[in-house]
């Protein structure tokens, strides 16, 4: 018999629906939740409830944005003909957070993907062909999986007849990996790309 | 700069907020709910919203209830002369899942403290007080802390002059545990409540 009161019960049954929140992290957190003063609990329901209204797609890169057009598509300071395409829009976030890339995003929304029937028509690339300019840089940083190296492959023979550079993120050994511990694929690419010291 | 949607910077705040839960997490969780269900999502946010409303604390034990009396207490296949005692009501719920338990609980709200200022008053003593008979077995499942053990040495003295069978819960090597990683005042009661095999 569930001893449990049914909103406690409600909340560890919806907690559980996470992902990487098993049955004893749902417990956990709402025990805590229980506990917690009413004004945080109703933030966090709030923020939970006006997540999805909040967030839309930048109409010109395809990130997620507050408004029409993203923050970083709007920032003058931004290198407009270095352009970095991704997979889905939280890659963005990876980028930026390191702080380095200066340029502007343009997101696929997935990779092409013959087995699952995903084309080049399914992925967001006539506005891509829309940005693209003669001189700009462009860096493939789709994810170093079969269907984004596929994805890679298409979009450099898509540009080549155009006067764009196309470059492509590089694979090898992680920073702070173990040379032991690396895959044979990784390995190979490490080689490679192997650079001038 | 923040070139995350505002809503998403909110959610990914109030997550973090919850224990265990680093920026990492609340980040993975926040893009994961962005993409899930939007029923999905308000159902989430209404358990939250539901939970402190939905639970309260039990007039006669002191646990978490649907109503005035829990349905522990309420259960009339329960042993009524076997009364469990736990510092906090999500304790009785460590006791519930086992199933092993058949009696009823009676929590005490937190542990005797003389040096954060707890005395017995501030615990739930008056109504267990009501609540034991003659006859009965109380056993003392307070945690085996300094706290713990202060409290149960004091209502096991309370209970001397009573017609009480009062026990404790046994203080041993967890069950899969390792001798050799075992601490000594767990060894020390491990041979104190050694038993005939």
């Amino acid at each position: 018999m569930n001893t449990l009161p049914r909103s406690l019960t409600n909340l560890i049954d919806e907690l559980s629906l996470l992902p990487g929140v098993g049955k004893k992290t749902a417990q956990r957190l709402a025990f805590y939740l229980l506990k917690t003063e009413k004004d945080n609990l109703q933030n966090l329901a709030k923020a939970i409830n006006e997540l999805q209204d909040g967030v839309i797609e930048c109409t010109s890169c395809g990130g997620f944005s507050d408004n029409d057009v993203c923050k970083i598509c709007l920032d003058p300071n931004r290198n407009e003909m270095f352009l970095c395409i991704v997979e889905n829009a939280q890659d963005i976030f990876v980028f930026e957070k390191v702080n380095f890339f200066d340029g502007r995003y343009h997101v696929l929304g997935g990779s092409l993907s013959p087995l699952d029937g995903i084309g080049p028509d399914d992925l967001n690339i006539r506005k891509l062909m829309d940005r693209v300019k003669p001189g700009m840089e462009v860096v493939i940083a789709t994810n170093p999986t079969v269907e984004g190296e596929t994805t890679a492959l298409f979009l450099s023979n898509t540009f080549k007849e155009m006067d764009i550079k196309v470059t492509r993120i590089a694979r090898g050994i992680p920073v702070g990996g173990d040379l032991e511990y690396t895959d044979e694929a990784t390995i190979i690419r490490a080689l490679e790309g192997r650079a001038l010291f």
